[in-house]
């Protein structure tokens, strides 16, 4: 059977989702779906698809599942709408900026016993998901200590900046799902530290640029995150988890594999230079996974809750920040009345 | 204009192609042929196209190129008959066993102008493409020894070898090409050693699985060519490039980038086992740069004056072999009456 | 002329520092004491020099300098001792475990004007050396980010833990003082994780085995350090610093330097599994560092402050766990009355 | 027991072997012996001993055993010489640059009885040593193709490659012992090109700059040599061994183990710039293991034999570039009459 998907969005990410349903096997592309008309008419023409309007998608009997990747703002709703009317949902982190909201939506979401997948692209990069497989193989034993580090090649615009939620809602959350991933054990506490350093424009924005963040675990687990929104040698992805028996690293990937030496040295070419072409695989089999979920009635991984933890370390890291203490994650999770 | 394509042969290497063309935007799979018609209508119907017998794809006004993945005896016929009809023809290597049949071929692709590309897939592998790249670009300054590291997983199947004109036809070919790509000069003399090391039943077959040439051009730079049918750790494809100015190489490719630390020592997993995944990028970009050429009329690389080279060097190295001396190139290209 | 040099203590470290005094030029070694009578006398052999009591060293004028090698509790008399009467003195870290004590020898030092070099021996390695050689080289442009991963083999007997005063003042202390030599500025606040994960036997001890730690500077870079006190794949010591044009980073070293391809993937053999090994050009380079300081009369570096900021920044981590709060380094350095 | 030493010739690879002795705990230098008063003068000041003239040493009851690190020319003699007073010999290589003169002068040694080692010192390299040790280990299975690659960061002066009887005998002899090392098995034919493009001055010395080898054993093994006079990266010394289990290499080493990322790549520095400081520990190593056959009165490798067959190679592949043909060993070591 073929799922129909409808895609909400033909942004940039939205046209990578485009690309991943194509590469599906067991996947159509029912329509496109964005306020952009020239947007959407270009995506839909370029995977011979239908333009809809949102209204045309909720009783379409060819639509079973609904990829969302419009801006944040609206996620939450669409998942709620989608949801009552029994399709199933693949959303692009964050569900909202806002836990509350995120609760009420997952409320809805299992009330109606929705499928809901949240969009963490890296758990399923081949390279990442080959550590995890390692950590569950027992191949470096009990897990103790992981660190990521994860560099952007540079900032966004000051626009998206704005209305992200600042870094750790936007970019650390990635790696606060990573930890999750790969620690094995819930999250107990979060503390960071928070400056500007690569440019005096994101202090203007109220962000910061450059993080760091430990994070503990009941059995006192521990993970760093060191974030930066500018590496001059492109996209840094690394992650490495060292237990009682060893250590697992995953290396970064460069599109130009080459060494050159001479006189100055032994030179390899920089990193990919962009998300896209770091995790295309990952995107491609983030989009199967989800298919394969609907399909086959499976529990999806990563689910609402890890939406909603990712989003709660965000919030818990930013308290931190503020006030110069370890937050336990319980704080952020049952506020006191 | 997107360029309609009819794929002869419905094997491994022709189902590649068909996926090649599914990824070309200006391209089209218009149809299979095959002998064995249950291989040609799957792959037919995976690409949403239509099975044809050979003698309704010379006169179809939508087929504007052929591609030659039959066995190798078809070869010549086949670009002989399409070049006779104005189709552009793409080429597996080789285009024959015989040299003499080659030449008889390609004065017919001369004479009627056709566009024939022939099938040395690692020209466009890109990784390997930056080395050539690297070397255009003066940055390892003249060539003066080029080393060539070529390991297969595993020998071919008995039947394979029996009928594919040997390990310096039908392997190291790819190898001799590749010096050709990187030494910049014309080859001008093979020394060859072959043994059987790894397999006694391949000298039953009257072929060898381990294979040392040096090559020699005019000003007296080398290439050396180390061969084996099998790899225990994978498909090892290296290439590396010393000038007066330094050295470039390629690294080999791993379908898993991670490493396991532990008592025993750090551990990255083996390379990919198969041509197939290690080049699918080559692949790709192989049938993108023909319908590239058909489009815009420019001359194909590497044409059939490289396929007709290789072929000859591959000669030469049996023939270095069996006489225990180096040969001369020119002996083998213009033999003495 | 040849620096007369009097060695106290002659343990483990005091005979690598008989051997660096050994390997160095324009220095000989005078003498050996240790309250061991058997372990002073087989190290003066191997050296062909005497053995000396105590008392017997501030009188000889053929000493110019004393390294102190022998336990923690004795470092800050001694250097009072030989400060007093003239002789230049290299201590291994700490100075004292107490600030105090610390601050009233320091105090001692600079009334006397002695040379007083304290042992961080990190500095002095060739590939660490070389990573602030690239910073001061403008390299990798302004320093942000430090991220420092240090793990032992495996963890020291209780007996030494017990009078170690516990992992960071034992040591994280040397990544304290690597994130100071690091980072460029001085450090300002201090915010730690510890915990025991590798051996039950040291929560007895009232110690941790695994650590994480982040500082920050005034303009707000950060350095995260990582510790455990066991890796099974050997000696992991690695520096990597962000800036803003690059990162540098220096590589783990192996004793032996080889890989094995085979199906189960590449290995290399473990780390060095030993300071002493690792650290063996270190350790030369260092007491010839302290010999040249003597004898040119240039400032030693590091010198008692760094030993003195070192311990400061150990003891802001140990509140920072207990409290589980950033500590202000001021607070420790200049505590309220 | 201590063994005394006398050391013949105060070059540069003289003084190497001296600092080797001194690190020998078990061997103590007696003399030295150079024809250049000042430099005998000059060694023997800094490592405490005497000056001698060569008629001073044989008679020397406390002499137990030379190194003959004098030019070539004198080696045979120097050899007999002491052999037939009962001196053990390390000699460097080559024992002569005439085979004919190499056997005699091995005869005198089988009938002196005498211990005899020959200065290969790769074999003492701990990397190198260890690569041999996984072989023996049977870590790659049965050895099939050994390819070994070695550059010199530079050509000798002009002067030194009029004596040094060529490329292959000067050179290329190393990588001839190492690959008897590493192959298991005699060599029984050599092929051989060699020309000049590094430097056209060498041509005018009748001599190569850039080789390329095959070797061939009795079952059909395989190693090939790379060799140049010129690497602008540094010297390049690479083996690799491939088996019918897996393949074990050794890697280059570098004196500053950091890498730079910057927005133009990753940059290593370049290897060692000379043999000396990349086989430091190999020349201490094989000092000792001289010290120690002598002292076990254990059978020394590599002895004369060793240094024979490796000039047999060189001889071997200087007819193969002249014949242009294969050269079967045997005709080098039995001439026909």
């Amino acid at each position: 059977m073929t799922l129909g998907i409808a895609l909400l969005g033909a942004g940039r990410i939205g046209q990578v989702h485009a690309d991943a349903v194509a590469a599906c096997t067991n996947a159509t592309l029912i329509s496109v779906t964005d306020i952009m008309a020239p947007a959407a008419m270009a995506l839909a023409e370029r995977h011979d698809c239908q333009v809809r309007a949102l209204d045309d998608i909720a009783g379409a009997s060819n639509v079973d599942a609904v990829i969302i990747a419009t801006p944040t703002p609206t996620h939450a709703d669409l998942i709620e709408r989608f949801a009552r009317v029994g399709k199933a949902v693949f959303c692009e982190k964050p569900i909202d900026l806002n836990l509350d909201r995120v609760r009420a939506c997952l409320s809805v979401v299992a009330d109606t016993q929705t499928t809901l997948m949240v969009g963490f692209n890296r758990r399923f990069d081949p390279h990442i998901g080959a550590v995890r497989a390692a950590i569950e193989a027992g191949e470096v034993g009990t897990v103790e200590m992981v660190q990521i580090t994860s560099r952007d090649p540079g900032a966004p615009p000051p626009d998206y900046i704005r209305s992200s939620g600042g870094i750790f809602r936007d970019m650390t959350i990635h790696d606060f799902d990573l930890a999750r991933f790969m620690l094995g054990e819930e999250i107990e506490t979060v503390c960071a530290t928070a400056s500007v350093l690569t440019d005096p424009a994101i202090a203007d924005l109220d962000d910061f640029d450059s993080v760091s963040v430990i994070l503990t675990t009941k059995t006192g687990r521990h993970c760093t995150i060191s974030n930066s929104r500018r590496a001059t040698y492109g996209y840094d992805q690394r992650v490495e988890v060292h237990g009682s028996k060893g250590m697992v690293s995953v290396k970064n990937q460069r599109p130009l594999d080459i060494e050159i030496a001479t006189a100055s040295g032994y030179v390899r070419p920089p990193l990919h230079d962009f998300f896209m072409t770091r995790y295309t695989q990952a995107y491609e089999a983030e989009i199967a996974a989800f298919v394969k979920c609907v399909q086959t009635g499976s529990r999806p991984s990563p689910d609402g809750n890890d939406g909603l933890m990712a989003l709660a370390l965000a919030e818990a890291a930013l308290q931190s920040v503020t006030g110069g203490r370890q937050i336990p994650v319980s704080q952020i999770l049952e506020p006191r009345p």
